[in-house]
C-alpha cells in the first residue's frame, strides 16, 4: 500500500491529515461492538461491518476514516463470554471526545458509521445532538448504519426475519471476512418474539413494522430466551447475499457523501 | 371525583397506593415536554398527549398513573421562547430515579408513555435499559408513544406528511383539550426535507420510510429552516381525527396492559 | 379560559411567550414533591401548594408560570408507597437545565416557589447559586416557600407544632383542593421530637427555635418513628386556616414581585 | 503533648485509633473555608472557628477529631484575592468520601462541625442525608455550626446585626487566635440589606427573622455591594465576647455528645 | 488462519471464549492512542506498539487478547491534525467498563498493555486501582508498557535521548509495520528540555533520571516548542533496533505471564 | 509572628494577598493524606511532609502557601483505622477547584507539593494537565514531591529499601515534628516484594529500578501482606537523616522557584 494513500488516519502522519483538510473536511468514524453473535459469528461482527463499510466508502469517496471503536453498548449481551460493553454514558463520552478532537483541527463534517444495529444509537445520537447544540454548532453530524440504510434492499435479498445474528449481518461479514464465519453453525430458527415481547414486538428490524412497544431485556433474560446467542434464522446466509447487501449500502453512503461535499451549512441554509 | 378512585398517584394518600399494590403491580409514568409547537399548538402539547393517553388507559385498565413529567429533551427547540429542556443526561437521571422509587415500594412493571415523538427516546430507552440490567433486574419496563403505537392507523387518518407539529398530534390535543389549539393559525405547508436533510431523510414519521441517515439539527438551524416552529402541514387537523387517533392508541395500550397483567417475568420465561 | 390570558406557559404558544417577554422578564417555576403526607393528605400535597401559590401570585402580578415540577428530593419518605423521589444531584440538574432554558430566551428574573418544606432547598439553593456565579451572572434568582414566607403569620393561625403533615400545610391544600384531604383521618398527635432527635431539634418549623443540631433520618427510620407518615397534630386543620395562610403568602409574593419589577440588577447596584 | 492523648487523628497512629474505636464510636469532622473576612479577619476564619470548637469539645468529651477541611463552598466570595472555593458537588463528594472512610473502620456516629455559616450547609446536609439513606444506613450523622447552636446566647452578647464578618465570628477567632485579627481595621457599618435584597432579607443571621425570600448573589455583585468584604458592623467585637460565645457553643456540643454517647440507633428506636 | 486459534477475541465466537475460560483466566487488553508522532511516524504508532506486543505475547503464552483501544489521553497533542483524544475521565470509564465486562464472564487476571508512554497511565492506573478496591476485589490487574518494561535494555540499544517520537518507539513500529514509517523524514534533533522545563526535567524517559518536577504542557505550547511534533532525535532508528527492543519486551511479558499463571491471589497470600 | 509576614494564606486577610499578587504570582499548594504509617508514624505523616516543605520553601523564597489539603487518595490503606481517603475523582475535583480559585484572582504559577508518594499523582497530574489544556491555558503548573525530588540524595542517606513507611519519610517527620514519631515501634524489616508482586516490582521507590509492571493491591490485601501497616525497614531512621533529606529537598524547590520567577510563559516560548 502506498502509505500516503491510506484512508486510515492511524496509518498517516499528522501532516498528511493536515494536507487532506486543506481540500476536504469530512471524516468517517466507524463504531462497532464486541458482543456475542451466536455460535457462527465472531464477537467483533458489528465492528467488522462498520470497518468494511467505512473503508470501502472512504476509498470510493476519497475520504479519511478514523480508527475503529471496537466497543459499543452491549450490556444486554453480557451473559455470553467475550462480550465487552461500554456503559451508555461512557459511549456518549467517547463519541463526544473523538468528535471534539476532529473538530479542533478543522474537520467540519463527521459521518459516524454504526455497525451495531440499534443498541449503540441512543448513545451516539445523544452525543452528536448535544455536541451540535452546545459546543460544535458549526460541525455537521450524520449517523448511518445497516439497519436504516439497507431498508430499500433488505427485503429483496433476505429470506427470513432479521434480528440479532440475522441472515444479512452474517452474510455481510461472510462476504468481507470469510474466515470469521463458522457457517456450519448457523442457526436454523429464530426466537418466538410474540410470546416473549407481546404482539407489539418489532421482530423484523428490516420489515414493515406495525405498532411497536419497546421492551428492554437484560443479559440474564437473553441467556434464557436465546441460549446460543442467536435470535434469528441465519441458515440462508451466503457471501453472495452479503455482497449485494454491502454494495447497496456502500452506494447509499457514497451518494450521501456526494451530497455532503456540496452541502454548505448551517442546516436549512444550504 | 371520588378521591379513592383517582388514577393519579398525586391525588391519593400513601395507604391508597399501598393497598393498590397488594392487588396490582403496574404503574404508568407519563413523560412529555415543554417545547414550541408552532403558532397553533401549546408549548405543553407533548405533555398533554402523554397525560391524555395515560389517564384514559389507566381508567380503562384499572391502573395507577404517576404525576406527569412536563419536561423532556427539547434542546433543538430552544430557539423558540417558552421551550424548556432537560439535558439528555438529566432526563436519564429523572427517569432512573422515578423508576427506582416506584420499585422500592413494590411496583414490578412500569409503562412509560412518551408524548414527545423521538427526541426523548434515547434518554428514556437508555435509562430503563440500564436499570433493567444493573439495578432493577426484576422490574419489567415498557416504553410506548404515539410515533410507534399509531403506525397501524396513522396513514388511514391523516392526509399529510407528519413530522413536528403534524396533523395527528395537533388533532390529538384538539380533541382532548380544545381550548389549547388556535386552529386559525394552523400551518399550511411543511418544510422541504430533502433539500435540508438530503434524500435520506425520514420525512414522514408515520410513513413507510426508505433508507435513512440521521442528521441532528440545532436550535439555531431550526429557527432558520422553520421560522414559525412548524415542520408540517397541519391545516387538515380536526378533533374528529384526534378522536380516532386517540382511541386507537388507547386500545393498543389497553391490549398491551392486558397482556402485561398476565405476564410472569423474567422476559423469555413467561 | 381565554387561551391568550393563561398564566401557564404550557397552555400558551411560543409567540405568546415571546410577546410577553417584550414587556416583562419574570417567570415563576413551581417545584413540589410526590411524597407521603400521612393518611389524610395526598401524595402530591407539596406540589399542590406550589401550584396554588404560583398560579394565584401570577394572576395577581401578571406574570407567567412554568409547568410544575411534581417531583422533589424525598428520599427520606421512600418507606411509604407512592413516594417518588429525585436524587439531590438530579434535582439540581433539573433546576439548572430549566433555568438555563428560560434564560436562553430572555427571562431575566426567576422566582422558584418551593412547596416542599426544607428538603428541596439544598438542591434548589445550590443550583441557583452556581448558575448565578458561573453561567447566568445576569439572571436574578429568588427562592421562596411556605416555611420561610409565612413566618409572620403562622403562629397567629395555627394551634399546634408544625412539622411534616402539619396543620398549616394540610389546611392550605384543604382550602384550595378540598376533595384531596381525607379530614376524618387527620392525625391527633405529633411525634416526640426531643426523644428522637435530642433537645437540639427544630421541632416547630414555624416556631422560634432555640439551638439546633441537624440530624438526617432515613426512610426506614421514618417508617419506625412515624408509622402512619404524619409527624404533627393536624387535627385542628381547616379550610379557613388554609385560606388565611394562603392569602398571606400570596400577598408576600405579590409584594416581592412588585419590588422585583422595579429592580435593576446586578445585585447591590440597584 | 503526650502523643497518645492527642484528640487529632492526624497525630495518632492507626492502632491508637483502632484502640479508641474499641471503646467509643464517635468522631468529629471540622469543616471550614478559605474565604475573605474583610480587612480585619483572616481568610481562614471559618476554619479556625471549626477547629477551635472541635478541639475543645473533643478534649472535654474524650472524642477524636479528624484533620480539618480548610476549604468550603465559597464561590460568592471569589471576587476577593485569597478566597479558595470548592464547587458544591466537590464538597459533597469530599464529605461523602471522608464519612465512608470513617465508617469503614467502625465509626458509627459522625458529628460535622461547620465553621462556615450557611454556605457549606447545602453540600454537607445533602451529603450526609444521602449517605444515611443509601450507603451508611447504620451510621448516625449530625451537623452543627455557630449559626444554629448559638441562637440561645447570640442576642445576649452581640450589639449589632450579625452577618458575614459579624461581631461574633470576629470575636470568636480573636479570643482563640488573637494574632489573626487586625482589630484596627474592624468595620464600623453594615451593608443596607433591605435596599439590596428587598424587605424579605434575613439580615441578622442570629436574629428573629420575619418572612424571608432567599436571593443568591455572585462574587462580582458582592465586590460591588461590599467592597471591603465585610457585611457587618464588627467594631464592637472583643476577645471577651468571643470567649462567652465559644464557651456557650462548646457547652451545647458537649451536652449533645453526652446524649449521643447513650443513643442507640436507629433513629426513632432509641 | 485457523479461526479457532486466533488470539483475538474479536475473531472468535462466544463459545470459543467460554471454552478458553474453562482452562485459563488471563486476558490482555491493548491500549494505544491516535496522536501525532512527527513527520515520520503514523498517528496510530502507540496503538501499533500495544497491538504488536499483545499479539506476540499472546501467541507465545496461549492467552487471549481483547480488541485494541485505538484511543488514549492525548490532549496535549491536539495541536496537530489527526490527533484524537479521550478525556482522562472518559479513558478511566472505558478501562473500567471493559474490565467489568471481562470479569463478568470469569476473567480473573487482566494485563493491560499500554503503548502510549506515560500519558495514559493516570487514567489506567486509577481505573484499575479503584476497580480492585471497590468492585472487583478478586480480579488481579497488571499494567505494563514499553517505558517501564524496557528499562533493562533501552540504554543498550538506543544512541539518543528517548522522549516523544524517540528512536526506540520509531524503531519498534518500523520493525513490525515497515510501511508505516517514513524514514526519510526522521528528526535529527531533540528539543531543549532544560530551557523549556527547567533543570528538573525528566528528559530521557529511559535514562537514569535525577530530581524531577513534573510540568504539564498544553497542545498550543507543544506546537510552539516542537513544531513538527517530534521531541527526539530519531535519526538512528532502525528495524534492527526495533526487533531487539520488541523481543526484549515480549520476553519480559511472557515471563510475567508465566508467573501470573501460577499466581494464586489475593495479593500477598500467594 | 508578625501577622503580615505569614506565608500561610489562611493567616492573612484578602488585601494582604491582593498586595502580594501585585509583586509576585506564585502560590504553593501542599497536598498530603491521612493514612496509616505503621505503628511508629502518625496518620498525617504525608501531610506533615508537604506542610514542612511548603512552609520552609515559602519562607526562603518569599512565596505564599495555601492551606494544606490533609486528605489524599489512600483507598489501598483503608484496611487500617484512621485512614481517610478521597476517591480519585474527588481529589481531581478538589485540585481543580482550588487551582481555578487561585487563578481567578491572578495567581499565574501554581506549585503543588505532594507529600504522599505516588498514590496522589494520577489525580493531581490529571487535574493540572486538564486545567492547563482546557480552562487555564495561561497558568503554569508544577507538581513536586519527595519521591521525585530527592533522587539525587536518597541513596546517599538511607541504608534500606524505601517504600511505604520508609526510613526517609519517617526521618523527615521525626526531624520536623519529633513528638509524632514513636521511634520504639519502628519496623525492622520490609515485606517480600518479589514474592508478592513478581520480579517486576519497583520495590525501592528511590532506587535504580529495573523493568517494572504495575500491580495495584487493595486494602484487604494490604492488611494481609503488611499486617502492621509498614512495608519497609525504618529502624535506621533518625532526625539527622531527616534533616539532610529535608534540606536537600528545600534546596531543590528553592532553586526551582528561582527559575520559575524568571520564567515567562507559555511553555516553550520563555
Amino acid at each position: 500500500m502506498n502509505k500516503l494513500q491510506s484512508v486510515w488516519i492511524n496509518e498517516l502522519s499528522w501532516d498528511d491529515v493536515e494536507n487532506y483538510l486543506k481540500k476536504e473536511n469530512i471524516v468517517i468514524l466507524p463504531v462497532g461492538s464486541t458482543e456475542e453473535h451466536g455460535l457462527a459469528g465472531p464477537l467483533g461482527l458489528d465492528s467488522y461491518a462498520a470497518i468494511a463499510l467505512a473503508e470501502d466508502v472512504a476509498k470510493k469517496s476519497g475520504i479519511l476514516v478514523a480508527p475503529p471503536l471496537w466497543y459499543g453498548d452491549s450490556s444486554h449481551h453480557l451473559g455470553f463470554a467475550g462480550t465487552m460493553s461500554l456503559n451508555t454514558s461512557t459511549l456518549m463520552a467517547v463519541i463526544s471526545d473523538l468528535c471534539e478532537s476532529l473538530a479542533k483541527n478543522g474537520v467540519k463534517k463527521i459521518l459516524i458509521i454504526n455497525g451495531h444495529k440499534s443498541a449503540n444509537l441512543p448513545a451516539i445520537i445523544s452525543a452528536v445532538k448535544n455536541l451540535h447544540e452546545y459546543s460544535l454548532q458549526n460541525v455537521f453530524f450524520a449517523v448511518a448504519g445497516p439497519m436504516k440504510i439497507a431498508k430499500g434492499i433488505a427485503s429483496k435479498i433476505k429470506d427470513n426475519i432479521e434480528h440479532h445474528v440475522g441472515e444479512l449481518e452474517v452474510s455481510h461479514v461472510w462476504y468481507k471476512y470469510p474466515h470469521l464465519i463458522k457457517n456450519e453453525k448457523l442457526s436454523k430458527k429464530g426466537i418466538d418474539y410474540e410470546r416473549i415481547f407481546s404482539q407489539y414486538s418489532q421482530y423484523d428490524l428490516f420489515g414493515k413494522s406495525g405498532d411497536v412497544i419497546d421492551i428492554p431485556w437484560n443479559s440474564k433474560e437473553q441467556k434464557a430466551f436465546a441460549p446460543d446467542g442467536s435470535f434469528s434464522d441465519s441458515s440462508q446466509s451466503s457471501p453472495e447475499k452479503g455482497k449485494e447487501y454491502h454494495e447497496y449500502m456502500v452506494n447509499v453512503l457514497v451518494n450521501f457523501i456526494s451530497w455532503l461535499k456540496t452541502y454548505k451549512g448551517p442546516i436549512g441554509n444550504s
